[in-house]
């Protein structure tokens, strides 16, 4: 697949040719179905939308040029990822997404043709998942290209958060973890939407967190006071080429961890599993146990670091 | 007002020092009574949040360094003027705000005094109007600092969008306009929420938009197909010092423009104003004319232009 430079080489070809009015006039056209029509869509002050239906759920995340993606990533599929990144966040609630806002930063010299494949990709995305991009901002940034995303959610039944683990829980993981760069991964996963509602729906899954940082720094967040993760190496679903190390630490996965009550409700919700997701992977990956109880055979998860959003590269 | 330097000439004193756990655990600090615990705030996937009482409002806007702060933004302000950007598109459809999400990113080099300050300006800010801070994100952009704030409203009665002006409808706009950079207007103005809630419950007020990117170009969204405004000069409310063509063009201003049917619910309007905002200048600058019939005493519109968010410095 091939795909225009960020930066054009031509003026005439780039944002500071055509002027804010008409870009956003384009971005609405590239947006297509994705954009409905003001007050519900770009071209008031605010968007206007229905309330959401139960609790509602709030996120935002970018993709920053040279950090998210890169010249390696195709256009639409950054602007595809950009969706995907909030929606992994919706899903490890359990919960349902409504509506997106994205605000642009970016140099003048940013090529149209890429950012109209940006804008496709994320169009196609939003429309197989029902969410719509109702407003936006663009304003410039010299030399760089940030689009953050702020995505609303709803979940009219129960939410999974990350608190809620207890020691002798099972520990889950769904797909296969690591090497999520080097592979693509990071711009072609699927957010786990339908497998976090379905996993909000059984009692015995107590809390969830979407694994985007590696495995071992959000393990953490899902692990109780007092408890700490007893993981197994030979238990964990390494991606093919991957090291144990870069599934633990790699970040970029996408997928769901979660904690399952100890007892009979384990076996019950794999087997439930197998026949709702045939094709999605469910490892069974540990268990919580006492501080300091950790089996000589498990894994030192102190010992890895997740990812750093702050390292300079 | 004495405020330190985005960049920190010592590692120490900056964002690198610390790393990305910690410089969360800083903004909730910094944040104090305007971040809830999670899942009501920052600390898991999503924020969760009671639904919206009527309808629900989305909005998004950044600041960019040297876009919409500089060296001479004392931090704090920087901070609180990203809040209040948003909550001027809120106050436009006569909503109240509910919460917000944040998204940095910024150099290594950010200085942890620069970022506590901004955080802190925003907190006040956020507190006296109700606004908690309920999530966000860190990422590394190199050379550069920009903060993207999604804030979510509600409006339990009428909305007031851009739509709905009719020929002869008076036009109205709010406090002074012009040379808003030059004077701090730009990051001092206090957003007009009191004053939008109130529009939008009286009938004869038919449309509204946030004055944030010129007059000039911001009537032209209130204007209805086939009218055109028939703004006078001498009634336009300059900001002392500053000419005609600036309070037109200028930008930044984060006042509210707005439409009133003819008859005689301008001058009711006006009175039961001056009861209710004593403080707050209110102006009749002309009315919506047929287009074609823009009277040889009023401004000629389409010779000024608005500000241009992707025009490179």
């Amino acid at each position: 697949m091939s795909t225009p430079s960020l930066f054009s080489r031509s003026a005439r070809g780039s944002v500071s040719s055509i002027g804010e009015a008409e870009l956003i006039r384009s971005i609405r056209r590239w947006l297509g179905r994705a954009s409905p029509p003001a007050p519900a869509g770009i071209g008031d002050d605010c968007a206007v939308l229905r309330p959401a239906r139960g609790r509602e759920l709030l996120t935002v995340d970018p993709v920053v040029q040279g950090v998210h993606f890169d010249a390696r990533t195709p256009a639409r599929a950054a602007g595809a990822k950009l969706l995907k990144r909030n929606l992994s966040d919706i899903a490890a609630m359990g919960g349902r997404p409504r509506a997106a806002v994205v605000a642009l930063a970016l140099d003048a010299r940013v090529s149209l043709e890429w950012l109209e494949a940006f804008y496709r990709g994320m169009s196609v995305e939003g429309r197989r998942r029902g969410v719509p991009v109702v407003g936006g901002d663009v304003t410039l940034l010299p030399g760089s290209f940030v689009a953050t995303l702020a995505l609303t959610g709803e979940a009219a039944g129960r939410i999974l958060t990350r608190a809620g683990s207890r020691v002798d829980d099972w520990i889950y993981v769904t797909g296969s973890l690591g090497r999520s760069r080097p592979t693509g991964h990071h711009y072609r996963f699927e957010p786990r939407l339908a497998e976090g509602a379905w996993l909000a729906r059984r009692r015995a899954v107590r809390a969830m967190i979407d694994v985007s940082d590696g495995l071992a720094k959000d393990l953490a967040a899902l692990t109780p006071r007092g408890a700490a993760p007893a993981v197994y190496a030979r238990w964990l679903p390494v991606r093919p080429g991957a090291t144990v190390r870069e599934a633990l630490c790699d970040g970029e996965d996408y997928e769901l961890a979660f904690s399952v009550a100890a007892g009979p409700g384990g076996a019950a919700l794999e087997r439930a599993w197998r026949r709702a997701f045939p094709r999605t992977r469910l490892s069974r990956i540990g268990r919580f146990v006492r501080a300091g109880a950790v089996p000589a055979g498990a894994l030192a998860l102190g010992g890895y670091r997740g990812y750093e959003h702050l390292r300079p590269a």
